[in-house]
C-alpha cells in the first residue's frame, strides 16, 4: 500500500498503538499471567478471564504488520512472546492462564462463559497469521495441539464443547485451509451445529451467545453482538469449504436482517449496552448506541466472507462502510487512545470518556491494530476468472495468474479524498482473463475508461467486470462520484425521524459543536435540499488532513436551552439566521477536545 | 365527586382492584409474612424485602375509600390486617418483616438498600389516612410507637439513620400535623439533611438513594426517579412546617431541572430502565421511557405540595399532566392490570406485556389505588383569602370557611371531554372572601363569568381570584378551550425531532395501530397545521367512553418495512395517500389486544 488515506493510520499503528498497547499489556499483568504458570514468576493473576485472547490478538497484529515487510524487533517480541505462552501449556495442549491451578478442575465445566475456546481461536489466528508471514511454525504447533486434545476428548459421542462466544469456528477452517487436516474442519462444523440438550442452555443463552444451537436454526441476529459477528464469520468460512447450502440461505436471511433492520450507517452493529446486543428491528438510538468497536470489525470480517463467497459487491460496500467509519473510528489519530463505544451523538460532556488508552475488557484495541495491521489483505480477490479490485488505495499488486504468469498492477488515487482512480495493468505478456471492478453502491455515476475509452455497463453496487486480453500497459481510469450527499434513514428508526445525514464517498461525516460558529450544536438545523450543501474542502492542518464538507444551517433565534420542553406546535417555526456548518469525517470525532457530536442532523426542508 | 371523567376510573378501584390486588398480596404470602413472625402461620417468608410496605400502600388505599364514605366490609378488612400487623410488631417497636428472625441482627446496617424506613414511611401514611377516616388510631399508636424508638435511639450523637429510599420524611411530616410532637418533625429534617461521613456512602449511593447528604446540597434531579420524587415531597413538607428558605430555594432549583429537561408530556419521569433513574438532561426516549407508575404519582404529590406551599397554578398544570396521563395510564380500564412501565412508543409485540396483574415489585399497583382513592381531595384548597378550585368534575364541596360559617360549593361539568364548568357557590350568608379559580396553562383562551357578567383577568396558567362578597345562589362559569393542539417538543429532545404530540385540553393523545386504516403504524406521518386536525367526537362505546381526536394524516406509498434502512435523501419525499388518523387518549393505551402505539408522530408541514 502506498502512499494514501490510510497511511497515517497504518503508521501511527505500527509506531505507537502496538509498542504502547504491549507496555500496557505488561503494566496490567496480561503477560505476566502466562509466566505465572509457567513459574517463571510468582504473581497473582490479573484481569477478566478472557486477557489470553488480548495479548494473542496483539500478535496477530503483529504477524500481519511483519507481513507487509520484515521487523526484526517486533519478530523478537512475537518469538519471546511465543515461549512465555508456550511454557504455560499443559503436556495435554490444554492452555489458558484462567482456569489452571485451583481452577483446572473447572475446565470446561462453564463454557457459556469460560472463553476457554475464545483465546484458543485468537491463539490459533495469530499463530497462522506469523506462519504466512515468517514460516515460522513453533505458535501454531502449540495451537494444533490443544486443537488436537479437543478432538480426541470432545464431539458427538465424547464430552459435549461449546465456544460459548464464537471465535474459534473461523480460526479453525483458517487452521484447516493451513493443515489440511479434515478434523480441523469437522471440530468447526460441531461447534456451529453446537450439542443440543447435553450443553443444558437456557433460551437467553441460546440467544446471547449466539452457540449452542444449529447455526442453520437461526432466523435473527441477537444477543451478544460481537459473539453473533463470529459466528456468522465462522459459518460462511465453513460454508466455503463445505458447500452446505442450509449455512448460506441462514446466512442470508441474518445478512439481510443486518442490513435492514440493524446496523448504524457507520456500519456499526449492537445498539444495546444491556448485554452488548442486537436491538429489536430499527432500534438504534444515536446517544445511546452501544456499537462495540469489536463489533464494527465483525461485521467487517464477515462481510468480507461473504464477498469472497460470492464476488458479490452489495458485501464490499458493507465491509468499506464499516471500515471507513465505525471501525476506524475505533482509533484515535494519536494511535493511543480507543473507543470501546461508537456512538453517533455526544453531548459533549467531558465525564463521557469516550476514547481511552485502557479498559479492563481490552478487547477492542489490539482488535483495531490487527485490522489496521491487515488492510493490505482486504484491497484485491482472485478467483478462476480473473482479479478483484475491491478497495481503492494507492498500491502496488505483485502477483501470478493461475498459470504462474507474473501480474503486475498498480492504483494510482488519493480516494476517498478524491474520485479518480487510474489503475496500470501490468502483466508480464499479454493474456486472457477478466478484471473485476467495484463500484460503490454510493457512486450515483460513476465513469470507467480503458485506454482512454469508455467502459460500457458501469451499475452502481456491482463489479464491472471487463473481460479481455490484458497487454502491458493497459490503463484503466474509474471516476466515483464524490460530491457529498443528504442520507436519510428508514421512518422506523425513530431517533433519525426528521433528521439527515451527510456522506461523501465511502466516508459518513458528522458535526463537532467546536467547528460551528454557534453556542450550542443543539440549536442548528440543517436545511435539506440540493442546493444547501456548499462545497468541500481538504485541510491538511485539520484531524490529519481531512476533506471538510459546509452546509448551509439554521441557528435558532433563541437557545433551546432556553425553550420549554413542550409547546405548541405553531411556535415551532425554526426560523433564525443561516450558518455555514461544517462537517468532519466521523471517523475522526471526540479527536480534540470535549465537544457535541451528531452523525444526524435535524433539518428543515430547503 | 359526582358522576364524571373519574367515575369508571374510581368505581373499578373499589369494586375490582381493591379486592384482587389483596387476594394476589395474600396469595403471595405478603400478608402470610406477618403472621409468620407472629408465628400464626408456620411459613417461609417471601417477596423482597420491601414487601410490607405494598401492603400498606393497599390499606392507604382502602383508608382513602373510607375517608369517601363508609364500607363496613373494608373497614374490618383494614382492622383485621392492623391486628396481623400488630402482631408482629417488637416490644422495642421495630416492625418489618424481612427484618427479623436470622436478620434482626443486620437491622439498621444495610440501609442504602434496606427499606426499613420506608416500610415504616407507609404504615404512618396508611394510619393517618385511617384515623382521619375513623378515629380510629390503633395502627397509628403502633407507627408512633416505632417512631419514637427511633427518637430515641438514632440521630445526631445517637446511631446515625438514613432512608436509602425516601419515603418516611413526608410521612413523619404528616406525623407531625397529627400528633404536633416536634420530634417527629425533627426526625424528618434530620433524614433530609442526611448524616454525612457517618453513612459511609460513594457518590454513586448519594445520587442513587436521593437520600444520606443535604438536601439543600442538591442541584439536580438524578438517581432513581422515585426516590427523589419522594424525597422532594418530604422536602416540601418540610419546608412547609418550618419555613427554611434554603428548602424552597433547592426545591425551585429541582422543580425547574424536571421541567425543562427531564420530564415526559405524560407527566411521567425517570426515562432510564439502569437504576430506574433520571437520564440526562433532554433524555427523554419513547419506546425505551422507563416512566415508571410510581414515579409519576411521585411527581403528582410533589406537585400537589409545591401548590399547597405556594397557591401557583403552575404546579397544578403539573399535577393535572401527571394525574390524568401518566398516572391514569397505570391502570388498566380493568382495573386489574397495571403499568410498571408507562413507555411512549409500543412497537406491538405480543411479548412486551406492558400491562400485568402482579409484579415481584407490586410498588405500583397499590400506589395507583391509593392515588384513585385520594383523588377528592386533591380538587379543592383553602388558605386564609379563601378557596381554590385546583381540578374540575361534577363534585359537590361541603366546608366551613374560618369563621365556622357553612360554605357549599357545586361544580357541574364533563371536564375534560367538556370545557364548560358551571360553578355554584352558596355560603350560608353573604360573606367576603376569595374563590380562586385555576385556569390551566393549556387553555389558550377561556372565559369566565359570574352570573353572566364577563370577569376580567384571566390569564392562563394562573388562578383567577374573584374577591367580593359571595352571596347564595352566586354561579360562575368557566369556558375553557377544549380544542386539540399539536405539541412540539425541544429541539434537543432527540427522539422527538420531526414529530409532534397531540393533546387536548389535559390529556395526551396517542395512537394506536388498531385505530388506523394503515397496515402499519410506522408507515404514517402526521400532516402538521391549522387544518389537519379534523375535529373531536365522544365515542362511548371506546375504551369506556373518550374522546377520540381526529387528524389528516398520509400514509407512505410503500410500506417502510421494505424500504431499505438507508437511502438518499432526495428519494424520502412522503408523498402518499391521505388517512384520517384517529388519537385516543394516552391512559388508554394498551387496554385491547397487543398493537403499536406511539405518542410523539412524525409529521410534514401542511
Amino acid at each position: 500500500m502506498g502512499d494514501g488515506f490510510w497511511t497515517p493510520r497504518r503508521t501511527i499503528n505500527v509506531e505507537k498503538s502496538i509498542p504502547t498497547m504491549l507496555e500496557q499489556l505488561e503494566q496490567h499483568g496480561i503477560v505476566d499471567n502466562f509466566l505465572r504458570l509457567s513459574g517463571k514468576k510468582n504473581v497473582l493473576r490479573r484481569g477478566p478471564l478472557y486477557t489470553d485472547s488480548d495479548l494473542y490478538k496483539w500478535m496477530e497484529a503483529v504477524a500481519f504488520i511483519l507481513q507487509s515487510g520484515e521487523d526484526a524487533k517486533l519478530r523478537a517480541t512475537f518469538d519471546r512472546l511465543t515461549d512465555d505462552i508456550l511454557s504455560a501449556q499443559d503436556a495435554s495442549g490444554y492452555l489458558n492462564t484462567y482456569w489452571s491451578g485451583d481452577l483446572a478442575s473447572k475446565r470446561f465445566t462453564e463454557m457459556d462463559r469460560g472463553h476457554e475456546l475464545y483465546c484458543l481461536g485468537h491463539l490459533l489466528q495469530a499463530a497462522i497469521a506469523y506462519y504466512r508471514a515468517t514460516g515460522n511454525t513453533r505458535l501454531l504447533d502449540g495451537g494444533i495441539k490443544f486443537v488436537n486434545y479437543l478432538v480426541r476428548d470432545f464431539g458427538p459421542e465424547k464430552r459435549p464443547l461449546l465456544t460459548g462466544h464464537p471465535e474459534l469456528e473461523m480460526a479453525l477452517v483458517e487452521l484447516y485451509r493451513t493443515t489440511a487436516d479434515k478434523h480441523h474442519l469437522e471440530l468447526a462444523g460441531y461447534l456451529l451445529h453446537g450439542d443440543g440438550e447435553r450443553l443444558h442452555m437456557t433460551p437467553r443463552q441460546y440467544s446471547y451467545n449466539f452457540s449452542g444451537k444449529p447455526f442453520i436454526s437461526r432466523t435473527i441476529l441477537e444477543g451478544h453482538a460481537v459473539r453473533a459477528m463470529y459466528a456468522c464469520c465462522g459459518a460462511t468460512d465453513y460454508y466455503m469449504e463445505t458447500g452446505e447450502t442450509a449455512y448460506w440461505n441462514t446466512l442470508q436471511t441474518l445478512w439481510q436482517d443486518m442490513i435492514s433492520h440493524k446496523m448504524y450507517i457507520t456500519g456499526g452493529v449492537g445498539s444495546r449496552a444491556q448485554g452488548e446486543a442486537f436491538g429489536q428491528p430499527y432500534e438504534l438510538p444515536n446517544l445511546l448506541a452501544y456499537t462495540e468497536s469489536c463489533a464494527a470489525i465483525g461485521n467487517m470480517m464477515w462481510n468480507w466472507r461473504m464477498l469472497a463467497a460470492t464476488g458479490d459487491a452489495r458485501y464490499t460496500d458493507v465491509l468499506e462502510r464499516a471500515l471507513y467509519n465505525g471501525v476506524n473510528s475505533g482509533m484515535s489519530l494519536s494511535g493511543n487512545m480507543y473507543c470501546y463505544r461508537n456512538p453517533l451523538e455526544l453531548t459533549g460532556d467531558p465525564s463521557d470518556k469516550i476514547r481511552n488508552p485502557w479498559y479492563d475488557t481490552i478487547c477492542c484495541p489490539p482488535n483495531l491494530e490487527r485490522i489496521f495491521g491487515s488492510l493490505p489483505g482486504y484491497m484485491y480477490g482472485f478467483s478462476n476468472d480473473g482479479m478483484y479490485v475491491h478497495l481503492y488505495h494507492e498500491s502496488v499488486l505483485d502477483w501470478q495468474l493461475a498459470d504462474s504468469l507474473p501480474l503486475k498492477l498498480a492504483q494510482r488515487t488519493k480516494y476517498p479524498w478524491d474520485g479518480t482512480v487510474e489503475i496500470a495493468v501490468e502483466p508480464a505478456r499479454d493474456v486472457d482473463f477478466t478484471v473485476f471492478l467495484r463500484v460503490p453502491g454510493w457512486s450515483s455515476t460513476t465513469k470507467a475508461s480503458l485506454n482512454s475509452q469508455p467502459v460500457p455497463g458501469v451499475r452502481a453496487g456491482e463489479y464491472l467486470a471487463i473481460r479481455r486480453t490484458w497487454k502491458p500497459g493497459d490503463r484503466i481510469l474509474l471516476e466515483f462520484a464524490m460530491q457529498p450527499e443528504f442520507i436519510a434513514a428508514n421512518p422506523r428508526v425513530s431517533d433519525d425521524v426528521g433528521k439527515v445525514a451527510v456522506a461523501r464517498g465511502p466516508l459518513v461525516y458528522c458535526l463537532e459543536g467546536l467547528d460551528q460558529k454557534v453556542d450550542a450544536l443543539s440549536d442548528v438545523t440543517m436545511v435539506a435540499g440540493p442546493s444547501a450543501l456548499k462545497g468541500t474542502e481538504f485541510r491538511s492542518d485539520v484531524l490529519g488532513g481531512i476533506v471538510q464538507v459546509k452546509a448551509e444551517g439554521i441557528v435558532a433565534p433563541r437557545p433551546s436551552s432556553q425553550e420549554p420542553l413542550y409547546f405548541p406546535f405553531a411556535m415551532s417555526a425554526r426560523a433564525g439566521r443561516k450558518t455555514e456548518l461544517t462537517f468532519i469525517p466521523y471517523y475522526t470525532f471526540s479527536n480534540r477536545e470535549p465537544t457535541p457530536m451528531e452523525v444526524w442532523v435535524p433539518y428543515v426542508n430547503a
